[in-house]
């Protein structure tokens, strides 16, 4: 049998080392290792093999030896087209269904059938405002219902473009969309008509299907990411900066330990909230009191509003169970490993799902609804204290190593940051900064990690080099999560950092009470890159240049989810350069690779003529950086920066 | 390098053989050579390829070598529960999107902003009450809207369950359902859902996925099939009995010849009329007039409702073209082989796309929407005539063959049929038919041809084995068109039939008019799967039982699209038997083939036990049409009959 690979090799992250090596004493396989013995296929990994109908599976290979054409002729480019579309679509539909999970919730809160507040109530105004619908002399839960009624609406129209897009794209983009005819008419809508257009005897042209593929992305952007950003915000208040903790070590030894692993908020602050109630509880069941970490993007959420501490990230979701510690592991949906059940297995912990919808063979499901929140959410705990009796101190081992890191980082807390410098006008000192060249520019680290890569090496490395060279760094996700691991969320961090950005994030940060702003802003969830799109739209529109013209740029070092490719899909259709540092199965076909990734005048139809961005694949995170540098510094000169 | 195969083994159909070996002849690959040269992937044809993160694909062994589960963790039964509900949801969101153009069309229509005209004013009326809508002094024009808005709630609402489902569901089915948990909310959000439900990282529960494909089969089959054909009929008209021509002899050689291909009718109406009108151009070209042919389904619409004849069906639709005299093959969506270009490209022929979301490279395209749909259907049929010119005569070979057939037998046909037989009450002669033993059941062959098997052969195998059983069929699909071609939607092909069941189709036939029925009833496309539901719900109803107490069953022998798998899955949930004759693709989980195709009892949970239905897949056609009789005698045993 072939040799196990080093834990070192499989993480950055100590902690992390240390349980899988545990885990290996133990006799249990994790996502590492199972990487390590899955072979992926070589079609597959290409995008080269079209399972559309009961005529294939066909594949085609690249290199030109065998047949070149699936058995109803589709060929290599219509197959990989096809295949990347597919996957936009599932991610779209994932943040669609987040955000209309949320704007559910709205509506039964103000009805009264659920039991959260709204505490939003600034953001509510904004948004109201913004969808055109009169604020002046009406209640909250009026408004509430008004604006849940413009949102559900995205869901249902017949006709016209979803209303968020209206409310949130830049006007450049905006044109640009419509003259193309990408606009979409409602999220739902688009996914069947996406699913029916990539169906087998459907749409074979591989640039009409590539500018399908763009129409997705505008609904994953607009319907998903913003949507959920702003009702979460309306419901749970728009985050503000805190300090948290990172890493395994915020395990704690002495209290009932419950880890929230997801994405969708509602659940997960029910939990929270539940755990305190029963802290006297948990003492009477001899433990110190409850202990909530997070995983995954419910931590994102929970961190960036209530400062909960944060376990561990994508790839690494199983570590918290190998720990002995952990007394129950609540999920929602996205990114769940169904393995975690069998790692649970191996220990007291017990795995809970709670969508009807999600489900995993083997673990406990608690039902969760928005009207019966309370209810689940206090059994869920419940749970957890009763199985505290279980755990085994013999299986008990939790790392040591805990960073501090700075989160919180919305849109409204940047620029009330950036305000305690300059009131009047409060982007000012950041453009200025970014036109003097202290900052070069701005690039967004998200996503993912991916048991096939060394774990937050790769978001790290990237990060390094840019803020080495001034770059600004904002970060989202799981990758954000490896940032706050390393140091990179705290002012601690700005020793990596080119010496003009260090000197005007120490200097803001001054201007707030603290030492430094960290070299990474921490902006929230996947679904947070809404944020992001927003603090470029404020900046382009500050500028009076489209969203294209900035010299910014996002990247996702550690891709793994399909998610990824909706939000990357988006952020290249809004003009921004994307980078991913994992094949995003698209190789197969040279047409589809150029479209997707060369330069504009470099192919007939690149996406980086027709909007501005394009998507730039490189494994090694420090050519990737370079690569990145050089189309910020190509985009300042073109605004006539040096 | 490899023989290819015998022509002879490639189609039952002689001018097809002709056509390839002509094809062949002149260097022109078709897709049954395609199918021979391309080796179908053994993980992907059993369901055990996971393809939804990018760290896969990973692929799992049935034999048990190798990992047993992807890097996420997911086993062997999820990712073919997964795959299996992907291809479940791709059909049904073809099928929805038919639906949703239609319900389009009409509000176009009736707004005076599309030249269509109601034809089905006695439907509409019947489905306007249907659907609980006050009919008495309602102009036609408001009914429609009214019937409209309905239909379009269908994709909109966010509570309760699809009206088309209400409306045409058998009330034991509904109670099923409902008890399950199964009713789908509406068309549009379930497919998201499922989306969004089968993504990396969510439900990972086979069973309950799988019950999530049965929610998905209940919207391909009300969302989908009723409400495609409930308004088709309301558009264009009901179909009635009407005789017409089979097989590639069809096109003519004095004619100038187009060839309509697709689902949606919309276009292919407006061609047949534009064809009509045109006459004259054509005559001045120096040809005899306009020869409308059908391929797959739009020649099934075009059938029912006109009397048009069809060339071909799925597999062979590149032959009308090799025949060297066809002008334009006109097409809109699904079943569309890209492969048409390329052979097209050897020919004068024009290949035409219509619809924005579904394009081929290199065929022209001319943008149809209701709207403007006389333009465009008069530039398409324009386009052929200014093509005729370019016909080669040296290259034109079209084969002989043609057989007769009857078609046009909707749901209100056939009882109108009967009616002719006992006025007072239709549905008993047939009831008394089956009672006695006359006629021993029914099943409806639906569905493909697949390239991969020798074409038409295993629907006219199934169909003789039934009928020689006292078994009535009827048909619609690409595998009514095998029965076509072969005489068995014929009085003739009642010389293949047991003699109690001929002696009750001859009486009916000659009760009006005709010598005989045919032994297998063509009714329709295969969105009208549905009208063989609503038979199957009169006669339940009827009766005062379940659609599962029926002794019925549904066959598709020679399976080729996901569509087939959701009308499959809907039929299913409904209590229907359905046979199959291509492998799935979930062989590789004993778990999901258990549950879709185990007897109720032989496995902890089976569709049979839930539902009263149950996929049986078997390739042999003789075999497959006994253990058919096999499930119809325990049925009618179980209905106390002999």
């Amino acid at each position: 049998m072939k040799e196990r690979p080093d834990v070192n090799d499989l993480s950055m992250d100590t902690g992390v080392q240390q349980m899988i090596t545990k885990a290996r004493d133990e006799g249990i396989e994790t996502a590492f290792d199972r990487a390590d013995k899955m072979k992926q296929c070589g079609f597959g990994s290409q995008g080269v093999c079209c399972r559309l109908c009961l005529e294939g599976p066909c594949r085609i290979s690249p290199t030109g030896n065998g047949p070149q054409s699936g058995v109803c002729g589709a060929n290599i480019d219509t197959i990989v087209a096809r295949n990347f579309f597919n996957n936009v679509i599932q991610g779209t539909a994932s943040h669609a269904e987040h955000a209309r999970e949320i704007a559910h919730a709205l509506v039964e809160t103000v009805a009264g059938h659920a039991p959260y507040t709204i505490a939003g109530v600034d953001k509510l105004k904004s948004i109201a405002q913004g969808l055109g619908i009169e604020t002046e002399g009406k209640e909250v839960n009026q408004l509430v219902k008004e604006v849940t009624d413009k949102a559900l609406e995205d869901f249902q129209k017949q006709e016209g473009t979803l209303n968020w897009l209206k409310l949130k794209a830049d006007q450049k983009s905006y044109q640009t969309w419509e003259n193309l005819g990408l606009l979409p008419e409602n999220a739902h809508a688009e996914i069947a008509k996406g699913m029916a257009r990539n169906v087998m005897g459907a749409d074979a042209d591989p640039a009409n299907l590539l500018m399908g593929t763009v129409s997705m992305g505008l609904v994953d952007g607009f319907a998903g990411l913003h949507m959920s950003t702003d009702l979460q915000d309306i419901m749970f208040g728009v985050p503000k900066a805190v300090k948290a903790q990172y890493r395994l070590g915020v395990i704690n030894k002495e209290k009932i330990n419950i880890s929230v692993h997801g994405h969708i908020p509602l659940l997960a602050d029910k939990v929270v909230e539940w755990a305190r109630k029963l802290e006297d509880e948990a003492k009477k069941v001899g433990a110190d009191g409850i202990n909530i970490v997070g995983v995954c993007c419910s931590a994102n959420e929970l961190l960036m509003r209530k400062g909960v501490s944060v376990a561990t990230n994508y790839a690494s979701q199983e570590m918290p169970i190998i720990t002995g510690a952990l007394e129950a592991m609540v999920v929602d949906i996205q990114c769940i490993m169904p393995g975690l059940q069998q790692v649970a297995e191996c220990y007291h912990t017990e795995l809970i799902t709670t969508l009807p919808y999600s489900k995993i063979s083997g673990a406990t499901h608690v039902e969760f609804t928005t009207e019966k929140a309370d209810e689940a959410a206090k059994e869920i705990v419940m749970k957890a204290i009763n199985n505290y009796k279980n755990r085994d101190s013999n299986k008990v081992n939790i790392p040591e190593e805990v960073t501090e890191a700075y989160a919180g980082f919305s849109t409204e807390q940047i620029v009330e940051a950036l305000a305690n410098v300059n009131p009047d006008d409060p982007l000012k000192p950041l453009v200025d900064a970014i036109a003097n060249g202290d900052i070069l520019g701005a690039v967004a680290i998200v996503g993912c990690t991916n048991p096939r890569k060394r774990q937050d090496q790769y978001n790290v490395d990237l990060v390094m080099e840019l803020i080495k060279n001034n770059v600004l760094v904002v970060a989202t996700g799981c990758s954000a999560h490896s940032l706050g691991k390393f140091g990179l969320l705290s002012p601690d961090g700005l020793k990596y950092s080119g010496k003009e950005m260090r000197e005007v994030l120490t200097a803001v940060g001054k201007a707030n009470g603290l030492p430094a702003l960290p070299p990474a802003l921490h902006m929230g969830s996947c679904v947070d890159n809404s944020r992001i799109a927003d603090l470029l739209t404020a900046l382009a529109n500050y500028l009076d240049v489209g969203i294209k013209d900035l010299p910014a740029a996002g990247s996702c070092p550690e891709t793994h989810h399909p998610k990824a490719l909706a939000i990357g899909t988006y952020f290249v259709a809004s003009g921004v350069d994307v980078h991913v540092g994992v094949n995003p199965q698209v190789t197969g076909s040279e047409l589809v690779t150029n479209v997707l990734t060369a330069s504009k005048g470099d192919f007939p139809i690149t996406t980086d003529e027709l909007f501005g961005g394009k998507i730039i694949y490189e494994e090694d995170s420090v050519i990737a950086a370079q690569k990145l540098i050089e189309r910020i510094k190509m985009k300042r000169k073109a605004l006539g920066l040096k």
